[in-house]
Order: C-alpha cells, then structure tokens, then sequence
C-alpha cells in the first residue's frame, strides 16, 4: 500500500515521529507534506486537505495520514472533497474500529493537544492497529454487511454531493491551491501527464501554469 | 441558541442522556431523531447526516448535537453536505477548543465506545464547556485572526466543492431521503412553506410527495 | 505465570470480559474475586485489594488484575498493604509504560467509568501490550537502571513503611477479613497448610477459625 | 484549603502550569517540590511522595498535588504512607468522581504522558472539577453512605497497614529522607517546633540533624 503522510505548519514537528512509527510495514510511505513546524513554504489544514483529496482520487496513493494541532482542522478540511472518507484517531483502540467499520482512506491525528512524551509509541500503537486488519471488514463480524452498505450509500453521496474534482481544482481561490501544487514535491506526486481523467489533468495543467505566473 | 439533538439507532438509548445534560442552559432543543435503539421507524447515520445539514442549512437551527458508535460514522455522513463543521467530540477540551477554534455548527459524539458509567456526566461537562465560551472566539487568543481565516477559507471551500444543496435533495436515492423525509417531526422541522430558497423548497416538496408515492 | 483475575460487585459484569481477553496468552487464570455485580456473597473493592495483598504476597499468584467502577478504590484499598506496586490503567498505552517503568505486579482497571461498547477489545489491546514486554525492562531503554533503581527502594520502602502482613491479619476487622476468607476458593487459593511464613499461617488460620464462628 | 503542589523532577516544566491552573481559587498554595526538570537539588518520585506524606500527615497542608511522567511512580510512592488516598486523575472527569466518591486527600497527575498543548488548559479543568464539589459528597447521591463506609474502613485500614509515620521517618534510608529535609523551604513548611507528636517530632529533628552531618 502506498501511503501519505500530510503534516500542517502547526504540528509539522511531529512528522519524524509519523514516519518512523509507518516504518517496517511493507507499505511504500511518501512524505507529502511539512516536516518542520513554521517552515517555509508553509502549508496550513487548507492546504493539506487538498493535497490529501488530489493524491486520494488520483490513486497517487491508497491512504493518507493527516492531521493538526486538534485533528479537527484537517478533518474539516479534507472532508470537503469528494472521495474521502477520514477517521478521527486518537488511540489505538479508534484506528481499529473506524477502519474496520468505516474502512475509510484517511486518518486525522491529533499531533499537538493529547500528544505529550509517549506520543510516538501511541503513534506506533494506532499504525499498529490500523494495519492489521481488513480495510472494511466489519466489526463486530455479523455486521459487515449493513456496515457494508452504509459505507456504499456514503460513496455514492459523496459523488452526488460534490462538483467533480476537476471543476473544483478550477475554482478553487489561489492561495488555496497555488501553496500546494507549488510545494515541494508535489507536482512530481501527482505526475500530470499521467492523469487519465482529461478534464481534471487540464484543470491541473492550468492551475499549476497560473500559479507560476 | 436553537440546538438540534439528532440520534441514529444505534446509539439512540443515548438520546435521553443528552437532553438531559442540555436543560438549563437557555437553548431552545429541538429532538429530531431517534429515542430509542432499534425502534421503529429507524434511521442510521446516513439519514442523520442529512437531515442535520438539512436542518442547518435551512437554518432551522443553529447548531445540530448529533454522534453514533464511535462518532465516526455520523461525522462522514453530514461532512458530505455543503455549510457543515463539525467537530469529534470525546470530552470537554474537546468542544473548548473546538468551538473557539474551529467555530463549527455541529459536533459529533461517540456515543457507544468509550460511553459508560458517568457518559451522562461526561455529555455534561462536554457542553458546559461548548457553550461557555465564543464560538470562533479563537484559541490562544493571539490566534483568533489567522483561525478565523481559515474558517472563512472553509467556507468559501464548503460552496465551491459542492453542489447547491437543492440540486443534491433532487439526486439523493430513495433510500437516504426518504426515511429522513418521513421521519415523524422532520416535515413541521423543516417547514417547507417559509423556505426562502425557491429551488431548495421545490426539490424539497417533490421529494416528499414522491416518497408518499 | 499465574494471573489472578478479581472483580468488586460494582463491576463485576465485566468478569467474562477480562477472562476472554486474557484467554491464549499462555497464562495460568485465576478467577478469584465476583462474576456477576449484586450476586451475594458480595465484596466490595475493601475486600478484593486484601485478597489481591494476599495472594501475591503469598506468591500464589504472579500479577493481579483488579479494578472496579473508576479503578480508584481498588488501587486505594490494595495499595494499603505491603509488597504492592500497582497502576491505574486506562488502555494499551499505559499498560505498556507501567510495566516496563514501574514493573508494578497488580494493575487496578476502570470497569464502568469509560467502559462502554469495545471496552472489551479494549481490555484485549491492553493485555496485548501488558504481557508483551519485559517487566521492569524500562522505558525508554537508557532508562532502565534508574528505574530500576527507584523500584528497588519502592520495595525497600514499602517493607519499611508497612507493619508485617502476619500482623495486619490478625489486627484487621473482620468486616474487612471475613468475607474474604469464607468467599468461595479463597481457602484453596490461599492454601494454608503450605504457607512457610509461620507467622503469616498462624494468623490466618486463627482468622478463618474466627470467621466461621 | 492549603494546597501542596510537588513536582519531581522528570515532569516539573509543568510545575508553573499547575500554579497557573490553581490560581484564582481562594486555596492558599504551596509550592514545596521542583520548578525545572533537571534542576539541582533533584527530587524523584521516591523524595515527593515522601514529603507529601509528611505535609498531609503533619496537617501542614489539607490537600496534594503530585504527579510525575505517567502519574504511576508519585502514586505508588505517597501511597506507602500512611493516611494517603490518592487518585489518579487524567482529566476532569476523574477529578470530579474521584473527589466525591473516594474523597481522597492527594492526586497524581500525569504530567508528561499525554501532555501536550492544552495541557494547561486540561489541568484548569481538572482543578475547577476537583473544587467545585464536595469531598466525600458521594456520587451518585444516593451511594453517599455506602462510600463514606468504605472510606471509614480503609481509613482503619491505613492505620492498621502502616508503622506510625515517627517509625518510617526513623527507618527511612538516608538517600530517601535526606534530599527531603534538605530541600529549600521543606523545613519551614514541616514547621518542626510546632509538631505537636513528640516521637514524630523528635524522629524528624534527629534526621534532619543526621542528614546534615
């Protein structure tokens, strides 16, 4: 599995702490995001969310970790894209529920408030968890299947509910998408002369030209 | 304040619990979903989600207390909808920070895990705090501005993802609008006459005619 | 290693959980205290932290897991007596740093406070980490003599600071020691005819005489 | 009330957040342990716990706050004492149970494990829980008796575990009850002349002269 780690200004001293606890898990891991709070260019929750949704639904990735201060910030925010379904996780004992009841593509951690010394093994302890079981399979076992379903009605509301991404990435204000499509990194991430969906690699394509402008 | 208490069936034997941790405090409360776990007609976070974002962007109400299990599902399910924030909220600094910072209009409670003895005192405290500070009023204070930023950004997000919530009411499946519609209280909630948004009010009043059909 | 499983009446509904989750890991269980909340004989956690003393001061078991509602109580009542090292555990997290810091031989749980739906996977997650490190081994690793060196002088001073347990028998009310002695399996548990510490063995036996009188 | 508040030394970067927190309460307090982790002379959880004893034990102050990285090494140390009973308290929830149920004397808070930002705003909660009730009020109300029976019981109990407090002070190793004495301002505090039991009295004149040679 190829998984993002997203961190935000706010919490970016965290990210070591991210990837070492993603570490020895046979999953590919890129590192998407802010590495060192206050950096520049910085990057807020605003910014991450979008990241987190184009790497989603471009299958750049197959689930992303993301997070700020609370996890209440990112949550919001990358819950506005069409595609992503995100936990709130705070321990152990929510990443293995919410991936096997929700099987959501995304966490939000809380990397600043609750995340004192120990933080990295709780980190260690939520991967833990979150990898070791199947991505939906329902919890408990005789529920999978409405668990199943509402996890389907969800996609589809999803779809429903939003302008597809391509229309989105052109309405999208500047200083929302310009920071992260300028962002280390992260044009090589989304590979745009790969992307099948025409309409959302045009829609790229321009953003990226007139951010540079 | 006019506060929305919106159960699924799962944890609807939650419902009384929080009514209760909700008197006294001058909020007028609407209860507009379930009582009771498993009763008749039921509702699941799917149509919960909904008829919260319905009740919120109709400004019926100004904030919607809703949750299920672990809070996750809920929390997905109204994230889908334009114009909602909303918080995963598991104790008083929670909603502290939360409401300061992220000044959303919902919240979502885990209302299963973690919820045992005490859970009545725990919703308690979780609202004490909610409703004793401003909502956006910032935390730490010298952040006030640069948060505010952000949730205006989410806003402006919120309407440029999605689509105009009538449109949506007009694409929902049977299955999730239905039920909501049906749901006994929602139509005197919503009341469809004194809707100002015309296409809103029509794809409204088709819909429920159709779900007597 | 032998582990003594022991409930209080508020919590002891949750008995059946902790078995389970202690269940294939190799550990000889033993189930010393209640099973069901209200069944009579009843005792309170007065009675299962004297029971929990006795048994791992008699070495008849290696690790006591105890609790009650909020886990306070019995931490309170079983850190009364000598040779005691126990944590207030919460989730896995704790389990895992009490054990390698501390290197305690009893643990005291929350069994209704925060037990809700999952408190049994919880319980599970906590055992996982619990009986998967080295006891005393430290945290972190450049730890390890220092904390093992304020464990030896807890030791030292739990002798110091306690009357002989021998003494504490004799002198307890029998409101306190009389439900303990005549609760079902402690007599075998406690096995009084092999007890080496003479004095220890007098002063049960005269209490146990004294009981059924 | 007068409070203590003492801090070992892994832990005491939080000292000035716990007098910030405890501020504005009418409580006179008292700040008897460290102020910097690190700093010289050094209290570990074996000295606090010691000299928590000794000030709630000599009525020198009515209450304790203590604590250290997990909040497991300062309880299990003030617990050898006689007349201690101490909560472990992580957040407001358990202060408010833990003071109207078990209405004990001293709390442990974990003050690295956890601690995070907003850590400080955690412990204001945590304080304005832990005053606002009644000690020993019970909760539910109804239980009032019950606990206060059991609280009676294991005040008997404490006596009855424990050597008199002049013994331990006399038995103490050096290393335990020297850095103690010795620390700045706990003579003043103990107030020696005024100690109206002579043994203890004596027993704490002959070690501080003993730690002083």
């Amino acid at each position: 599995m190829i998984v993002a780690v997203i961190n935000e200004t706010s919490a970016a001293d965290k990210n070591a702490d991210i990837l070492a606890a993603l570490e020895g898990r046979g999953h590919t891991v890129v590192n998407a995001g802010m590495q060192k709070s206050g950096a520049k260019p910085e990057l807020t929750y605003i910014h991450t969310g979008l990241l987190a949704a184009l790497l989603l639904n471009l299958k750049r990735v197959d689930f992303v970790v993301g997070g700020c201060g609370t996890g209440q910030g990112f949550l919001n925010s990358v819950m506005q894209y069409p595609g992503i379904f995100c936990g709130h996780i705070i321990n152990s004992l929510d990443a293995w529920l919410f991936i096997q009841i929700n099987g959501g593509n995304c966490i939000s951690l809380a990397l600043n408030q609750g995340y004192g010394w120990a933080g990295d093994v709780n980190l260690r302890f939520i991967f833990d968890r979150l990898f070791a079981v199947e991505r939906g399979g329902g919890y408990p076992p005789h529920r999978k299947d409405s668990q199943q379903e509402s996890r389907q009605i969800l996609t589809t509301l999803s779809g429903m509910a939003h302008i597809p991404l391509a229309q989105i990435v052109r309405r999208l204000p500047d200083q929302v998408i310009a920071p992260v499509l300028n962002y280390p990194g992260t044009v090589e991430l989304l590979d745009l002369n790969t992307i099948e969906d025409k309409m959302l690699k045009e829609a790229l394509v321009s953003r990226l030209e007139k951010s540079h402008a």
